[in-house]
């Protein structure tokens, strides 16, 4: 008789479960959401849209319309936009695509933890390749790791989530050139910082860009991101992926941001990066904690006198929720905190101002 | 320099696509739907839960009060609720959990495809056992052949899509009973017929069983399914699961469901029940085809005189979209059509009535 655990894959077996325990506070600052709130306009337009749809019928099987508005708006071809349950499920459908046991999949780890939860998942290998000291993407050495590796894929996450870095276009240019695998560049971030990988794509099928809702867009509640990819590699990815795999309303929501997008979303984007350089401005003088550049929403806090848990409570006590990230590989140092409102990043400067290493002794 | 044919695996290049030509008509009885749409009351009450909830943050990380809604009304610990995007998305996760390259999965064709295409793309193999002339399943042979196989699952859909058939309860609890690997039970179309294997599981923590709204809870478009399974399994399914895989809105209208069921979505069961057996009455005395006994929501019709295509095209020439599934194994005299509103089974029953094997020639 075989035991539940014999019957479970070992490689799942051994995974470490991603949690996040809920913690209410009045300033959530801890999962880089858009703090501004998804526009009324756009609530309005999705709930005018959706009124009458019968929800008893399922939604299309292609939605052709969101593809090529997405395409319109990226630049790429309708053909080659894939659209998934939040991006998640775009890395999903391309690693079970690509990972047989013990595929190597190169990462440069501290970054989104969910990539080497999937490539686990599914029995492949992570090959990490840590980023230079002050957190840049080292891509020569990730180069050199893939091709020795025989690496199906490498994953960037630019701006990289906790670190706030961007990929160089020249030396991602050199490592498209260069690796025969995928080149994944999740850029989930992307609008706090104008970069846009997509008109590399037509030189590169094996270049797959993520994008997701959940950041700028204001809709991290309604789960849709997309890949943009070649259109040959999209037929294989769309196998799969789960059919039907986005409700109606989410894809109404999609669409409605992105036709309002410069009207009601970009002066929300344009707010958060000035509140960024705000707050790096403001902390910039603090000589026991150190903010690192950001090109993302959120910022990398270095905090070398007091131990990271110890920093979060004390914020959590002033009601400001931000994430604990000490367990990430190079980070037992630091803290990430994402961009408020400005009156929540003035709750936060605050803190920071009163406070000194041995308040938390 | 490895060519994007050699970059993916070759069971992913294999697999056919899962696809749906979109065809337009006035009666649509091609997808097992609600026909009767959900209750205006079900609309309401969730649009005014969901107002004023703010899209741009994440749904909680365990969706703990539907887990609880769902534990009490299946009858089962909240623990061994795993809720999903659909419940293809717990198959998914199931499979993903389960099958290294390799591993035998037991079916028994002609059933839902999408088990066979995730057994596929991620490595397994499929063991197929056919049901006997009736459509029955073979519940001894299929133990038999999972035990050959040494098979990590045996995959059943009671009542079968497309066949309308469940398995005899006896012959599961044997095959419970003898089998060292997991039984998942899809019971989407359980309402239809008042199935339940929920009280098995207490005995047996290898039985996952799969539900849905997309059937008689007339949420198709919403994307939302369960499994109800052991919490030892379902603290491995969460592992694979994608993280937020549920959004809001969905999450929302799920519990409004449940909470309405009895004043509002039974009432909708009890009549298409009852249009199944007025359907299936009125065309048994037809000389030149057979509807099959259906616990569904829908007929399998076997028409052994005409092309099951060219009978579809008649029906949709007619306005009436149904399902020709002359591609699956045994099937290739038969359609498929779901019940729909009591008029457009009449306007169904009045081009059986008209038609004769003749004009189709």
């Amino acid at each position: 008789m075989r035991t539940l655990d014999e019957l479970i894959k070992p490689a799942v077996r051994r995974l470490r479960a991603y949690t996040l325990t809920p913690r209410p506070a009045p300033i959530k600052l801890n999962q880089n959401e858009n703090p501004f709130g998804v526009p009324s306009a756009i609530v309005a337009e999705t709930l005018r849209r959706t009124a009458g749809r019968d929800w008893a019928r399922y939604p299309d099987f292609v939605p052709t319309d969101l593809q090529a508005t997405l395409a319109r708006f990226a630049g790429w071809r309708p053909e080659g936009v894939v659209i998934g349950n939040g991006s998640n499920e775009i890395i999903q459908a391309l690693l079970t695509m690509l990972v047989a046991p013990g595929a190597a999949i190169v990462l440069s780890e501290p970054t989104f933890t969910v990539y080497r939860l999937m490539v686990e998942a599914l029995g492949g290998t992570v090959v990490n390749v840590p980023p230079r000291p002050d957190f840049s993407y080292d891509l020569p050495a990730m180069l050199d790791a893939a091709r020795r590796a025989q690496a199906v894929a490498v994953i960037l996450c630019s701006p990289n989530n906790p670190t706030g870095v961007t990929a160089s276009e020249a030396e991602l240019c050199a490592l498209l050139k260069a690796f025969d695998g995928f080149v994944v560049v999740d850029e989930a971030y992307r609008e706090f910082c104008d970069q846009n990988c997509v008109p590399l794509l037509a030189d590169f099928p094996r270049l797959i860009v993520l994008r997701t809702f959940s950041k700028a867009m204001a809709m991290a509640g309604l789960r849709i991101g997309y890949g943009l990819v070649a259109p040959e590699v999209a037929a294989e990815l769309n196998k799969v992926k789960l059919p039907y795999n986005v409700n109606f309303f989410s894809l109404t929501a999609a669409q409605v941001a992105i036709e309002m997008y410069d009207a009601e979303l970009r002066p929300l984007v344009e707010r958060i990066i000035r509140e960024r350089e705000r707050v790096a401005a403001a902390m910039a003088d603090a000589d026991w904690l150190t903010l690192l550049p950001s090109r993302a929403n959120f910022h990398l806090l270095h905090t070398p006198r007091i131990a990271p848990g110890r920093l979060c409570e004390a914020l959590l006590a002033r009601g400001i929720l931000v994430r604990d990230i000490s367990h990430y590989p190079m980070l037992s140092e630091y803290i990430r905190f994402n961009i408020g409102a400005p009156e929540e990043n003035d709750a936060l400067l605050a803190f920071f101002k009163d406070a000194r290493p041995g308040d938390f002794t």
